[in-house]
């Protein structure tokens, strides 16, 4: 049986890391070297001339990959085979076909699982481009919030904030999380609530952040005057406490082999992004996610960029050692994009079993944090150039801007002046840079990689959107770690709920137990001044 | 000499780090413990009872604060002293004097060097007051956009957002950054330009982002027939190439002894934010900060919020060895605090040398990162929770919301809920949960602290500000690092210039020399598909 830390290639990668390249040599960062490191697909090039690696290494990855079996399951998930699960213990024993929601275009999936599943998803997709088209007719609506949590919102609002220069003309979105109650009250002083959608999405059902906040809102249009049913609309599973059409405008299904961070193209972004892109964006969207996943199958690593971005993310984490991972966009509209990043990545590998419920005795996943670039140059990239904690970094960018408008200023255009510091960040960082004075002092070595496309459009982001799932995927796949539960949230979850029960004595004047929670007792003594 | 490494208290620590406290252990989280381990200050308590520290440890780092002399040097560094310098090499050699920005309230500082800045500082507050009193007569202006990078821009946008339920009718802030032309584009479809002033913070008066979005602005000004003159305000430097009140229609100054990640308190926020809160509340709000200054001169840790913090930050960093520091306010309000503080720590600690000039044997600043909670639950906290590598967190909450506008539901509010999600998270971490299912396992010992205040107001946030400013202060101190200069940020603008120039020569016509940058060169071969 197949074990991380057990692999031949493992040990020979070990090995390999003792010694390793040092981008700072003066013979390693050749202008050829920036040339032939580079993968491509779908208009798309990574970058990895600034990665610690070199041929030995890269084959040993790849080497890796294979003994893992990374391709096979990528194609078992894709096919729809049940990848969630932990032998001998119980688990979800799902399957996780996000892919199937965008599988409507070239190579499709021929497996039955996962036609099945594109068919389910294809006749919500018909669904929403009839509701769609009646709203157009209509013209009633202007504004969207979509409530949800977690994979219920950031994906699609790193999205939607990253194409919102294609989105239609007077169509916004808008997005309510947090159980604070002053996210809502400030968003409800700007909206216009008899032109306004909501989207509620909860695959359970049953999430105490949406359910409240859909509370609100109801309150909301029925102080205003309105009915609830007019302005609601419903994305939860089938069957869920919230699958009830008598309550909401419209209802859209997802299902349990849509993991919540992986749900971003199925109605759960769906709904939002068609709303303010127009369908015919949604769908170029889809088209690119979808393109990316039949890349994600590709047998080379100089074309299957997700898997080749896996195998660096984990080279640097287990084998170098680098705790964390920065992903700096140079591109203001993917401002949250690693917020979902984030959660893709954290909650998927934030785990200490491995898929026989075995600890695991090797880092899993490395923790992923990032703002854009150039506003990250003048915070906190002191640290990444000179600080004691090396810390890898992923750039992303784009040859043009997205609204063709930009300025000459002092000869250079400000996207070259944009690309130009993505460029020279990627270069210092490898370099360094000797000095007599030793606070001017850049040791270099310092690895990075570049994804850089010709433009951020819906084809490119979709595109990227996957790349980045079948990066989580592929690296849980040869971690052989489960990438798609999140057993970890649950507790914090349960002492909450223990939380509310006495804050609930407490309003109905009853002094709360001290034998049911001592210690949460202790902490709301803390509340009196 | 000092030398944190050779200090007697850095191998007490080293020593009781081998035997620290299992947060896990049933003894260890008992009632008493949460009651007895908060230290409070103006209202706000600081929780630490589930930091992996006893009373022993407590004291050790007590005794290394003193050791370091860290007291007397954030009294130095309040008195005007010069703090930014490295010996034996060229470095800035400035004082550290944002305290004295505002040192308008009680027990002001009586050293003649903060009292001179204090008074310059009072001096443009008094600007600012009649250059708002004039806007409020004439009414003109709604929208104010800052434009501003890194230090300018972070603190004040996290500050505004913070306190946006506080802001005045019909005044908004927008902000303006990137040197991606996409940003301004986007944000100039909202503006209506004949009401909106553009405040334009560069202390150097040459930061290229900055220069070029002042330049993108005026063209747009001009484009719709406006006089930039009368929209354009100047925060900048004595002398600097933007001290030209010929181009602007006022201008405020800022000094060499004001770091930009230290200066939300001084003309840097100031101007926006006393627009859009009213010079009442910004005052209240640097009366907060004031307060915490004297705080931090407390020689009780009982009282001494930020050093405290500080001392628990290196325990965490240096004797347990966490890498990273996660922040997550309980308030939606409060999103953008933690890419300030990234800013903050970051840039302040991201060095590898000592104030001697000296190659440090230890790890400097940890990397720090965060969004909201309860949303962070939803994301990455999975990892958090039962991820390999230990991340601490520095909670934040709030007894009451800012607006007063809440639901009852299930019998609890909102309020109540984002408060019990909080204190369980705390619980949850430290003291997990066993189980036969190992993915059911929660090993917990994991570190946290909190902050705790009764309301997230133009006071408390000042405090709060002030708060994270002298935790990074005193970080330094006792590392014994220059926490106040960024030679870092250096070397990667001067690869970028030297890209500008190519990208210039190719716009003129000419073939840019390979000899110049050959490296820069290869790079830019990458542009074409």
């Amino acid at each position: 049986m197949y074990s991380f830390c057990a692999s031949k290639s493992f040990h020979r990668l070990r090995e390999l890391a003792e010694e390793v390249i040092d981008l700072s040599d003066a013979h390693v960062m050749s202008p050829k070297r920036v040339e032939s490191h580079v993968a491509e697909a779908l208009g798309i090039k990574l970058i990895y001339a600034t990665e610690r690696v070199n041929e030995v290494v890269l084959h040993s990855l790849f080497d890796l990959a294979q003994e893992a079996r990374a391709i096979e399951k990528m194609e078992a998930m894709q096919a729809g085979e049940i990848v969630n699960f932990i032998k001998g213990c119980k688990s979800e024993e799902r399957a996780a076909l996000h892919t199937a929601m965008r599988d409507f275009f070239e190579q499709r999936n021929s497996a039955l699982k996962a036609m099945r599943a594109s068919e389910l998803a294809y006749r919500e997709l018909e669904k929403l481009k009839r509701f769609l088209a009646e709203l157009d007719t209509n013209a009633l609506y202007t504004d969207m919030v979509q409530i949800g949590i977690g994979g219920s919102l950031l994906g699609p609002k790193a999205m939607y904030e990253g194409l919102k220069a294609f989105s239609k003309k007077e169509r916004h979105l808008h997005f309510l999380s947090n159980v604070d109650p002053d996210e809502g009250a400030a968003l409800f002083k700007t909206l216009n609530l008899s032109r306004t959608l909501f989207v509620v999405v909860s695959k359970s059902g049953t999430t105490l952040e949406t359910k409240t906040n859909e509370e609100a809102v109801r309150a909301q249009l029925l102080n205003a005057g309105l009915d609830p049913k007019n302005h609601l609309i419903a994305v939860t599973g089938e069957k869920s406490p919230m699958d009830d059409p008598s309550r909401y405008l419209s209802s859209f299904y997802i299902w349990d082999f849509i993991g919540g961070r992986f749900s971003v193209t199925s109605m759960v972004g769906g709904v939002a992004l068609a709303f303010a892109l127009g369908m015919d964006r949604f769908l170029e969207f889809l088209r690119g996610a979808s393109a990316m996943d039949k890349i994600a199958l590709r047998p080379s690593l100089k074309e299957n960029l997700p898997l080749l971005s896996a195998l660096l993310t984990l080279w640097n984490r287990n084998f170098l050692g680098y705790p964390t991972c920065a992903v700096i966009p140079y591109s203001a509209a993917l401002h949250r994009l690693p917020a979902h990043l984030q959660q893709l990545e954290m909650e998927s590998h934030g785990k200490s079993i491995d898929k026989e419920g075995n600890g695991v005795h090797f880092d899993t996943g490395p923790i992923f944090w990032g703002e854009p670039g150039t506003d990250g140059q003048h915070s906190f990239f002191q640290m990444i150039h000179q600080g004691t904690t090396v810390i890898p970094v992923h750039f992303i960018g784009f040859f043009k801007p997205q609204y063709r408008e930009d300025i000459l200023f002092q000869g250079t255009t400000c996207q070259e002046k944009l690309i130009s510091n993505l460029f020279a960040q990627a270069i210092a960082l490898a370099t360094g840079q000797s000095s007599d004075n030793p606070n001017q002092l850049f040791l270099g070595n310092r690895p990075s990689r570049i994804l850089f496309a010709e433009e951020l459009n819906p084809y490119t982001l979709g595109a990227l959107l996957s790349y980045f799932e079948h990066h989580a995927a592929f690296e849980g796949f040869i971690w052989n770690i489960n990438s798609f539960d999140q057993e970890g949230v649950q507790l914090g979850k349960a002492l909450a709920n223990r939380l509310l029960v006495q804050f609930a004595q407490l309003r109905e004047g009853k002094e709360p137990s001290h034998k049911e929670f001592p210690l949460g007792q202790a902490f709301l003594r803390h509340l009196k001044p």
